[in-house]
């Protein structure tokens, strides 16, 4: 407490460094910044512990602004500080190629946790930061040493609290008593549209008490600076629950346009930045400024953070000798590699072995893996038993005395049915950087979460989506269920290794992949029906992301396909020789994005030229061109049955497939066509 | 009141409808059917006024099952009422091309009003019911003639309860007070992963209160039916709050397995049918038994409902006489035709017109047509200023003494940043059938709505997502916000007519489609940017869905287009003359879903056999081969700048392009390349 003019100063002095840097790019949303520069200055220095000069102390408090429309606050704090954003960054703010893009990226600037801007994406990442400190501390704690005691603060607008993902993390946060979180609520009763009276008119507080949360009221959040301390002071003191503080606050405090939606957007008119500089006491004239004692009094603090650190280092030096199995398990995680050998336990298949649904031979790569990779921390949106994502002996991850077993040491989770909030709850916990996450549901509604799928892609988040019932195969749950657009939707997302394994070698290679891949998730899209173990399917060839599965010399046609198709491919091969006489060979393609990735001679093996091709999948066949010359798939929606006979209406046997191929053989009759892999020239990566 | 042995005999007899054919599949839910059973019965036969022989008839109370995996429970109800369900019908639940498939489908069968399964979205879809309900009353009630006065009633699960897109549309529907609203929570205490307790411990009354909801509790929904009709009674009474009355059943009652997970998703075994058939006082031996008994209460109900109908008919008739426009706007308006001459008000362009973002272009369509078309309903999710949604003189959808103008007659809905709510609703505005919504968001964040978007497309809902800021032509935002597998993923969607217009002809040609298809949904992707007006294009050229923009005899190339890169490629044809001695053809694609609906000959026109053609789009290059030889897109996530300079960066500039244009025509040189239209067999549709 005792707050004096120099708080004053570096609370004006964010404000004013909003204000000229939206000024400056012209663009870019300065009400935000100006608004909750109090309480980030209080957060920041009363209460947050870091090092500026490593951002990755594992142990650092974490910070989330899920409002991110408002990242010139947080670029001003992280030049404050010393993090390494120089004051040219700020002025560059919003410009290409800049350090301070338009939106917080995690991946481009030390000190920002996760990506946000996407409204609610952040709320969610806070709960994921605080689900992986409470686990992480249950891991490595040990009598003496609290390793890991981290808080997870977050700041969220209006925007925030209305999007669905929202509520169902703040659910889920509430029903796991995640009392190491800490979100402050930016209540200026303004949005887009204006007046949130238009549009949003709930009782916040009573809907996430409802939820289980400790929530709290700061009414003026322009002035208050000792409230505000208070509130956040009581909140940490809270350890059942997590605590949501309600801040009464002006958007664009100081503007001539506060409180109003005119400044939440647009940057000031250059004579309304003169008047809030006069008003705060700077030169009107003088743009990007900030008095040295501001300087001090930050840097003083990240020197605190510092000092913590080194502490924390000669703690963590003596608890390696106490527990050098911890010590040397914790390092390896935070350096990303997975355990020496961890890959022998994935299991391998003959093509002898059973028949078996591929979400089958996922539940039995986590149960080989689980104990290899500690690191796992996995859960199911309500379909554990259809996604089988549970290993047997799993333990759930929940907090203690609740009418459920289960506690923080636990790695499995249950999300509930909430697809959105898992996925962008997954995506906090890969960012906390101790443990990698996968999660479960069924591929179509993977769609749900879309939104936080596409932020796992941009901010490079190992995250695996187990996602099950993949096609029509599922058969009777109908056209409701039966994913036609989501493959084309999610291999069309730069980043994303989408998987469609065929069979068991072929799944433990996309489980190899996935997590051997420290920058990039996956979608794992797995059968809810049998599928037999392939001739040439090894882990070897899959990992390729494609492989010739039937070879034949001097074949009329490639078959390209993925999953449950290669093994109806394989079939086609002995129809179209038994009832056409002509020769097919079979390319089995598990992950575009991986094939992609091998070098040309490889892939031109794999389809070669001279030979049509013709891919072969259950679901749309946009984008197939890319590696064949003509598509047999399903552009439209499925239909309600038992699965085979579901593939038969569809034609998806070795007759319907046969028929198709005698066309494709025809139509290129007297030609050698160039293989689709040979293109004009190189895309931008 | 007064219930007695016939009301638990007909309750009973839904029971074992479902149990019967869940055994016959082996396959759907049977418990959450076993379990609501007693509310259904009551809600049916005490409060629902409906003409089984006209399942159209506007005035019904609208019924929806948010818990669609329940449906044996509606099919059930259905055939029991004469809905024209048969018992054949059930008896084929979930086979193929049954007219009961395993989520119950609006277009499929008379008396599903929305398509139900995907968890969340039937209870949006019941809120946009209720504001169809709310809108249509305001615009044609008279006094003396209540013509629109029907309630919307919905049952929901714990799994919609935890789905975003409900609390989205809970908060909305708490907002507007729409008091025409009764939903009921089947408190049953288990999900998919078993016992509630192990995700889902929020108070779930307590959060409706929140949201603004008229809140009761009925503690044995299994017995109390008089509780039961009390609670729908009282709901019915309070006028200015939506209703949530939470409902406390027992899955599976009757089952040995009642009340646990095991019931949920599962037929009952042969032994737990006879018994609980026996239990209920039915031949354990018999299955898809109705007494007569309850054939005829319930055919009873359905004829007061046909008698009231009829009543109804003699008032609109009356009301006709005196109110003839009103009546023929009414009956125009439920026959799916719009107005004649309506499209004479769509605004066209001359090239000299000044260039403008299609955004703006989109905004003066519907200034100019939302007199001509009073079926038109719009919004934005808290993006009006930027999504351009709102005519000037609109009046906002609101209800009466709140703190924000409007009211019921408004025809612009203020929907919060809720995209997927929007979404949901949009498409329950749709399927009441007096209305044509339209909803605006950025492209980006139609992906947030996927789930329901995918339902506008499977249900045949006549929306428009209007989705402005469609690439990395938004500029400064950024990456998080420019869109790079939208376009693709909803390309890939079957029967959504994805639009990317180039001007203002475009622009207008887009809607002009968008609203005469009854039964397919459209979404405008539409520029931040100010683009030019460009040459060829006119409405007639562009409802083609593709087009010759520059026409050029000889031409070395054919460039294929969208939206903002049209014009980039019209200046890239005068590039590659000056520089390169190349000729090269443009054509633009707005509509690939409509495009593929011309004549062969038409489409070979457009794109000519003997020509390399590269496709030009500042996104993902996904599903483009199908239009060109060659693709320049954006494999990668964007950039934060000026726009000018994010084109730069990634080399969309009359130069960049015809870099890659010149790359084309070498790689083809010598060849006489076949049109990509040009195919060896047609796709099942
Ligand atoms: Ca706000
Ligand atoms: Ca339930």
């Amino acid at each position: 407490m005792g707050y004096t003019e120099d708080d004053e100063l570096a609370i004006n002095t964010i404000r004013l460094l909003a204000v000229d840097a939206t000024f400056k790019a012209n663009s870019g949303h300065p009400g935000a910044p100006m608004g909750m520069a109090p309480v980030a200055h209080v957060l920041f220095n009363k209460f947050m512990t870091f090092n500026p000069k490593n951002a990755d102390w594992v142990n650092r408090d974490r910070f989330v602004l899920s409002n991110g429309h408002g990242c010139m606050l947080q670029y001003a704090l992280l030049h404050l500080f010393g993090f390494g954003l120089t004051m040219d960054d700020l002025k560059a703010f919003r410009q290409v190629d800049s350090k301070t893009p338009g939106h917080p990226e995690a991946n481009e600037v030390p000190g920002i946790e996760v990506t946000t801007g996407p409204l609610g994406q952040g709320f969610a990442n806070a709960v994921g930061l605080a689900i992986a400190q409470a686990h992480t501390a249950a891991e490595f704690n040990k009598p003496g040493y609290e390793l890991i005691n981290n808080h997870t603060f977050a700041f969220f607008g209006d925007g925030c609290a209305m999007e669905g993902i929202a509520s169902e993390a703040a659910s889920t946060a509430g029903h796991l008593q995640l009392g190491n979180l800490v979100m402050i609520y930016d209540d200026n009763h303004i949005s887009i549209d204006g007046d949130t009276n238009c549009a949003f008119t709930e009782d916040v507080s009573k809907r996430f008490e409802a939820y289980g949360w400790h929530v709290q009221h700061v009414k003026d959040g322009d002035h208050d600076l000792e409230g505000i301390e208070a509130a956040i002071a009581k909140a940490k003191e809270v350890k059942d629950k997590p605590s949501m503080i309600k801040l009464t606050t002006t958007i664009g405090f100081g503007s001539k346009l506060q409180g109003t939606g005119g400044v939440h957007g647009n940057a000031l008119k250059e004579d309304d930045c003169k008047a809030v500089k006069e008003k705060f006491g700077f030169k009107p004239e003088e743009s990007f400024v900030v008095p040295q004692k501001v300087y001090e009094m930050y840097h003083a603090h990240g020197a605190e953070g510092a000092a913590k650190e080194e502490e924390w280092n000669k703690m963590f030096e003596k608890y390696g000798k106490e527990y050098p199995e911890q010590h040397k398990d914790l390092v390896r995680r935070l350096s990303g590699k997975l355990p020496e050998g961890w890959q022998k336990s994935l299991p391998t298949y003959k093509p002898t072995d059973k028949a078996e649904a591929t979400r089958k031979l996922s539940e039995a790569v986590l149960e080989a893996i689980h104990e290899a990779v500690p690191d796992l921390i996995g859960g199911s949106a309500d379909l554990t038993g259809s996604n089988n994502t549970r290993w047997k002996n799993a333990v759930d991850f929940q907090p203690p005395d609740i009418k459920a077993p289960g506690n923080w040491a636990g790695r499995y989770i249950r999300y509930g049915v909430r697809e959105h909030g898992m996925a962008g709850i997954m995506n906090g916990i890969s960012a906390y950087g101790t443990l990698i996450p996968f999660g479960g549901t069924f591929l179509n509604f993977v769609s749900y979460a879309a939104g936080s799928v596409r932020l796992s892609s941009l901010s490079h988040c190992r995250v695996i989506y187990v996602a099950t019932h993949d096609s029509i195969g599922l058969g009777e749950d109908g056209p409701t269920h039966q994913p036609i657009e989501t493959l084309a939707h999610f291999r069309a997302l730069p980043n994303m290794m989408v998987w469609r394994p065929a069979d068991g070698n072929e799944t433990s290679a996309a489980y190899y992949v996935a997590l051997i891949s420290k920058s990039t998730p996956s979608i794992l899209a797995l059968t809810r029906q049998n599928l037999p173990q392939l001739e040439n399917s090894t882990i070897e060839n899959a990992i390729k992301g494609g492989y010739v599965a039937v070879e034949n010399e001097g074949a009329d046609i490639t078959l390209v396909s993925t999953g449950s198709e290669v093994g109806i491919c394989i079939e086609t091969v002995k129809y179209l020789k038994d009832n056409h006489s002509l020769t097919a060979r079979v390319v089995s393609l598990p992950c575009w994005e991986v094939f992609d990735a091998q070098s040309k001679e490889y892939r031109l093996k794999v389809i070669p030229d001279g030979i049509p091709s013709m891919s072969v999948e259950v679901m749309s066949t946009l984008g197939w061109e890319k590696y064949s010359h003509e598509q047999f798939g399903l552009n439209r929606f499925g239909a309600s049955g038992p699965y085979k006979d579901v593939y038969k209406k569809f034609e998806f046997t070795p007759e319907g497939i046969s028929k198709r191929a005698v066309a494709t053989v025809d139509f290129y009759k007297g030609m050698k066509p160039r293989s689709p892999l040979n293109r004009a020239f190189q895309q931008l990566i």
